[in-house]
């Protein structure tokens, strides 16, 4: 994991934002996914106490905001700048998604400070505005309804931009050590309780035992079985062995 | 593009929410993704003009939205469901992430309904709401802030779904979903029956249960049970009752 990823060279850029609930609900968005550095510009209220409330934990990344008049402020300095708009407009630039925006901002990111834009909750991004960002972006989504909140597209832009900082190889599993896995041994003893349990039971029939046992280890062979597992399962067989004709 | 992927096979559950905006914000977000199917388990309010209001353009979604007592009813009929925490307790089944959880989910969304379960937005869902659902799902998140508002993690998960459902040979290409798979019913019926099983052998004491059942539920939630194991597996049991003390 590429820990040094400098978060701190990215600025979000909310360009005339006009419910203050929604620069609230940009700065926790940012901070969840290590973003701190938000810029407005001439948002309609702000500060304000309801931009605080939705804030929730992150009234910190308010308090540090920087707000300037032009979007041409926000991106002085910056070497690269990412703009979300949703319109179907015939744009020059070739259109990223969140994923190729956000692998793009990664590697601008480390060579100096970048800016990931967004527009007005109604009008979105000006024509003027996109034209002084260097990557337009549109998030997939539903032909008959793309109105996504402010909100909630900081978010997933966010997220994308954790994604691609924190694994440039790509999606990982979550590969985690099972605990106390039961040995090979244990398994088999295991095995060897259940069926001749079953045996004694008259679930299985000895002298015609089909795939049976062969589809129980199946399906704990999926499991992985952990110690205190194999304790339990021969704790009930043995519970049931004991009501059994002998 | 796969346009075929039935978007109304994918239930969006909320578990207890708290805030009506909540309620609607993830109608909103749901739909921005082409989804349509809401199931609200005990909402602390709801119908309620906050949540319309928070819906925006996604009025529809609220009008159909399901409510029900519990999670249980929720996920009846379900073949798969994948439920978000940002605890990190022990977990035995392997944790994804969003992408890797999306990527199930439109396999298995393919067999039959599929479920994405949200909690309360303070407490998240209760271990034994986790231990009815297939697949914990943890958004990467900063761990100094990892507090995701409720409707930006539905926004999240179904912009990720969206994306698997759309570009089946995107990053996050996946195994399909395995043939003959047990419904989330069947699985259920299969633990009622365990637990009176083992509680008629004295193995379960039904005064001090203990963590018995949450810990079966554990192991045999790894697997994947298909139709034909909670057969043998009910076989098994029913042919120890047959030997038990009425």
């Amino acid at each position: 994991m590429n820990v040094s990823f400098p978060f701190e060279h990215v600025r979000v850029v909310l360009s005339r934002p006009s419910h203050p609930g929604n620069i609230g609900a940009a700065a926790r968005a940012m901070k969840t996914m290590g973003l701190s550095r938000l810029w407005l510009v001439s948002p309609s209220a702000f500060p304000n106490p309801v931009a605080e409330a939705r804030a929730h934990g992150a009234a910190d990344v308010l308090a540090t905001a920087q707000k300037v008049d032009t979007l041409q402020e926000a991106l002085a300095g910056t070497v690269f700048s990412a703009a979300l708009t949703a319109r179907r407009r015939d744009l020059s630039l070739p259109r990223a998604d969140p994923r190729a925006a956000a692998a793009e901002l990664v590697a601008w990111g480390g060579q100096g400070e970048v800016a990931l834009v967004f527009g007005n909750e109604t009008s979105g991004l000006t024509n003027q505005e996109l034209a002084l960002c260097a990557r337009p972006v549109t998030i997939p989504a539903n032909p008959a309804y793309s109105s996504l909140n402010l909100g909630a597209a900081v978010q997933l832009m966010c997220y994308e931009l954790r994604l691609a900082a924190t694994r440039p190889n790509g999606p990982a599993a979550f590969p985690e050590a099972p605990p106390n896995l039961a040995t090979h041994d244990e398994i088999e003893g295991f095995f060897e309780h259940l069926e001749s349990s079953i045996v004694a039971s008259g679930f299985l029939d000895a002298a015609q035992p089909r795939r049976l046992m062969a589809k129980l280890r199946r399906l704990f062979g999926r499991t992985r079985l952990e110690k205190e597992e194999i304790a339990i399962l021969r704790g009930i067989l043995a519970s049931f062995k004991d009501n059994l004709p002998r």
